[in-house]
């Protein structure tokens, strides 16, 4: 059965989103408990405990794939924070958003670098990197 | 003026994409040769020359873009040439693709997933990495 | 002339969206009246009043799409009332929401669940099932 | 009853797509005869027909949104067809669909701009402006 | 460990998708296998397993969302022949999709049509229902 | 040098966008100064100065574009403002994001008209057209 596959996923899940990661967990707890399962047992335990990519590329990508697409702000958010707790640098994120430009459009890079302003000085704020 | 971002851009267009992007360029020159320009200008002239991010991860963040996007094809056949191109391997992009799944779906994986074969065989074809 | 049409589709309005659906109706009527009367006429006096399939799966089909497309928040809200309002019950929606993690992404599910649970909550209040 | 909506639609349907709209319609008599009087009825005969907005400018804002949205070749195709047939010059809409790689990302340009340059090969084959 | 998920999954997709969905799979095997099993464990082994919504409504929520993204037609054409498969009649499916003019616009609706009547002749030619 | 493109682009922006536009350049001068220099200088500079199609065309287009995206609520409120600033009137405005019902669904149509609605009324508050 699963235990494994969740218990490596909660770990992976701490080691990338922290605090983040676990206010969205919590906050499925009463509505959809199996969903919150389903994140820590598929994302985390399947897939970003991967080998074959590093987890700074990891971030890269799901930062650009959100900026692009566009339309999961608070998941962009809670990804911008992951890729600075995984050693992604500030400036190697604004260079991700502004990239956008080119692939999706100015605004998604305009609301993806708003984002990237409000980590950043909620950051700023706790004294993190 | 411009001939500065113009042959810089040229340059990085050559370097990354190689024959797939200078194909894309030459197909314009009848129907709208000013976008032609403005491809080679602002994302290969600006955006790609930054240095604050580099090309390998750049390609990482255009191919999980492209994938996840979904509606793009042909532009994500050239980016994963480009990404093999400037030395992501394939099973790297592999990697980039499948985890779209988690962040678009699965049809967007899906379909990522075999825009990626269709250039592996053409390099295998070609004897390309 | 259409007023068989809009008679008609008011009905359906009412019936499936109740009061969240007057609202959206009200707030059209200094700035696009037009719209309005189209959005009775053509969704709930055309298609809601077709035989070919109940409203359940109708509500389900509208839930599923909405939370899949992800930039249309407060109709999706407006759909998860119409949806308990036809009989779909609070656990079909969490079902039918979860299943979008596999072909719109995690973020799409995720934000689909906050909205069933603004639903839900304000429901509750009003001791509304 | 709406022979009225209909009749005006179909003639706003002959006005701005000509043979492309007729075939579209036809082609649904098969599958969804429902589907293709809607699209008489609504797009054309009510929206088509509105005073306060000139065709030209409604076919610019349909191939921009098409273009833009890049998940609907066939139909941007049309419209631009549509375009041409009420009196936007090619020149216009490659501007069209230029500035689209402003709001939606250079792979939409292209992909527009690849749909535009078959419609006016299309239209040359006929002798068509 | 995970056995049972795919054992499971495997018979959720045979069930389900028949033909078409191991096709599917097949074609993954010899880029991405581990998306092959991810495809069986996850959505098959996971979700349609889950008891709180029928196969039918699932199927529904499916083409329904599918059809309103309008970048996935694979995938779309792959569950109209599943919706059949699990008992959604064609005409509930030709409903489903019509109703998405309404949510995601009509050449989001058109284009599903399409798919749908592909479907249909391909099962006709091999006296399916 | 770009002296020249940047020049034009801010006073092109200048014209467009007044005050509105400005705000957005200065939000982006902690985080992504160049960003807000791309913005005046290839949207602005390069595109909107363009010969071959009119400004109140060009925002026709925009509006529509961002309409029918529907994931860029605050520069959607830009563009409409934009229209405005060059000569489209408000009865046109909402001519557009009425078609949008037509290509992208009512949900989009409905959000673009309640953008539309904030900035008339903040326009009206200052005494605007």
């Amino acid at each position: 059965m699963d235990d494994d596959r969740y218990r490596r996923g909660w770990e992976k899940l701490e080691e990338i989103d922290g605090e983040a990661g676990e206010r969205v967990i919590a906050s499925l707890k009463d509505i959809a408990p199996d969903l919150a399962r389903y994140i820590i047992e598929f994302p985390f335990g399947d897939i970003y405990c991967r080998p074959g990519l590093d987890l700074k590329s990891r971030e890269i990508a799901t930062v650009a794939a959100l900026t692009a697409m566009g339309n999961a702000a608070p998941q962009l958010q809670v990804h911008i924070h992951a890729a600075l707790n995984v050693g992604v640098t500030r400036g190697e994120i604004v260079e991700v958003i502004l990239q956008m430009a080119v692939y999706a459009g100015f605004p998604a890079a305009l609301n993806g670098m708003f984002a990237a302003r409000e980590v950043f000085q909620a950051r700023d704020d706790k004294g993190q990197s």
